[in-house]
């Protein structure tokens, strides 16, 4: 693997674990039944769902029959927020967001505010948390979802989720969290989180693309946003990707079981690659909160240069300088720009996320090719 | 595999072929970038989308910029359906169907009409092919859009899309064209069909389940059903399910090479499986038109039993009384109560469906343990 960059990009996407890789190949060939099917083929594909259904349920502390499988955590997002608004029209009219969500959070509820819903899009801080004062005056009795994502792909700020849920049901509200970039890289429990609906995606915790999950606690006013059979609890139709179900069910359990000791770890890793460059970079800038923080996340801004600048002379690295999913133009991310940064500080971060497969080695490496990439870029002296 | 039932299921579902496993798996792995990611990692395997896009495409003589990558057809049923219809609300108001269709087709279709479209619902004649007549009527001047499946999954009756499409493009309305059962079991060209809209499922023709796709012919109109990033042409938002798009686009291309001689096999063996049977069991009925029909596929009713019953008598084979993804109870089928058809004939039917995996030697001990079975329940002698 000498020849592929360091891989620093694991917010955008993670490799599939070979466990879990390993876990779904039967399920493409010798044991590929169709779940609905009554036979012996179909059967043993239902019990391998179930059984990644419980799996995927216990990384989150929810109910096994309160989990969805979709077909990505976009189709979560959707289904929780076309879904509740759609169950809860003609009585309340109200939604809630944050203004650092994923565009599959936001655009939803853009939709919805097109569609005449009333639409309050709650500001951050400068760290990029949701201001609490602003939460509090937000939630109205006619509030029917606030929807706060539990930590931000570009900078890996952590939201205040429990107090908002609190706020929100004190008025009678539901509570959706977006759970992808934090699933699997923080403990989450949906009750401590007091999320009736959350979101996970597959492969922001190396499970495979195309597959995501959404949990709805029972009792949660929801309609499904596509018609047809009656799988998953008639709220998302369609013969479900068994392979890869199996395969989010392998990385639950992998997530969970190395948890705490892995989140140590790269932390630890993290905080190392902050502190070489912040040494070899004055005016180097930290986006994002400085605790509040996923582990394996580091948005810098890089004095003198743009971020794409940076990385085009650092071919020794794989990151990013946006969110992949909405990257294209060198504009500033929504989610930059929410956090009032100056459009110069904004146009020069680069977001560096670490994994499971990150090595020290690989760190030093990273740490010395951007410093080197940086000092030639800006002719400071090293 | 000798203590596995025969697999006599393919409707269903089928394993994905070895070609289309192996071509996904790097793509799990060490090939496991972020199409929208700008990096290298990103670069590749947004490049073997597009290949896939390309032997999709080839599959129905479609051009690659005119497919849409789902989930599932369940998805890319919806996204034709209430697609279309939203983006013509206001303009036109009236849909068609026919009554033999999916519940990812009939059920869309219903949801408009709760919604306030008007909604024909094309009947069926006594093999299962719409009355061209009852087409020709129900085609008005505000008529958005017809869907009717190329041929059905439990018959395998084929529909007269071509004709039913020139219908609908004289009234200027659009032709949805359901061929989830159709693709790589007969040969299939969008323009030959009169298809502006045409979906395909990956596990129907050895891909995997979790993708599908929609051909979107250029100048449809057509709204995304779900909110996010611009992924797919701004019409299906969520990371793309790179390895299970390589394997689609693997099983396209598979699929296209064998077409012919697969068909001529599988036909061969069905009929050879079905002169077995009526030779042997006085009274056996086929289901479905005889002549056009999917190659693969046999839709029998056995008299004097229940389907189920002949099925737990055979555990020798796996194969259907229902469409399995709304198997359950047993109540007679939609398809086959649209046909008119008696309840015990009904209630007696068994979907046999035939794949690339199925041998001479598998038909032939398929026919006998159906046989006996049969001999069996009705105390008929040999």
């Amino acid at each position: 693997m000498n020849d592929l960059p360091i891989y620093l990009d694991y917010n955008a996407t993670t490799p599939v674990d070979p466990l879990a890789a390993q876990a779904l190949e039967p399920w493409l060939r010798e044991r590929f039944g169709n779940p609905s099917s009554a036979h012996l083929y179909g059967k043993e594909a239902k019990a391998a769902v179930e059984t990644a259904r419980a799996e995927v349920a216990a990384l989150i502390g929810g109910r096994p029959e309160d989990m969805i499988f979709c077909g990505s955590a976009t189709e979560a997002n959707n289904l929780a927020i076309f879904g509740v608004a759609r169950a809860l029209r003609g009585e309340r009219r109200h939604l809630v967001t944050s203004a650092v969500e994923h565009p599959s959070v936001m655009q939803p509820m853009r939709w919805l505010e097109a569609e005449g819903w009333q639409l309050t899009v709650l500001p951050v801080d400068g760290a990029g948390r949701v201001r609490m004062e602003a939460a509090a005056q937000a939630i109205r009795r006619d509030t029917a979802l606030i929807s706060v994502m539990l930590a931000n792909n570009e900078t890996g700020t952590m939201q205040p989720v429990s107090e908002i849920a609190a706020l929100a049901h004190a008025r009678g509200a539901f509570m959706h969290v977006d759970a992808a970039q934090g699933a699997g890289k923080i403990p989450i429990n949906v009750h401590d989180l007091g999320a009736d609906l959350l979101t996970l995606a597959g492969h922001k915790f190396y499970a495979p693309k195309g597959v995501g999950a959404l949990y709805v606690r029972e009792g949660t006013p929801i309609l499904p946003i596509m018609a047809g059979a009656d799988h998953e609890r008639g709220l998302r139709p369609g013969t479900e990707n068994v392979p890869h179900i199996v395969a989010l069910g392998t990385a639950a359990r992998l997530a969970q079981e190395g948890l705490a000791r892995e989140a140590a770890r790269l932390q630890q890793l993290r905080d190392a690659l902050q502190e070489r460059l912040v040494i070899a970079i004055p005016g180097l800038l930290l986006n994002g909160h400085p605790a509040e923080r996923l582990p394996n996340t580091l948005n810098l801004s890089f004095p003198g240069v743009a971020g794409w600048q940076l990385l085009a002379a650092t071919p020794e690295i794989a990151a990013s300088t946006g969110s992949a999913c909405h990257a294209g133009g060198h504009t500033v991310s929504d989610v930059l720009a929410a956090m009032s940064m100056p459009q110069e500080q904004a146009l020069s971060a680069i977001r560096l996320s670490l994994g499971r497969f990150t090595t020290t080695a690989e760190i030093e490496e990273a740490a010395n090719a951007l410093i080197n990439a940086w000092r030639g870029l800006t002719g400071a002296v090293g």
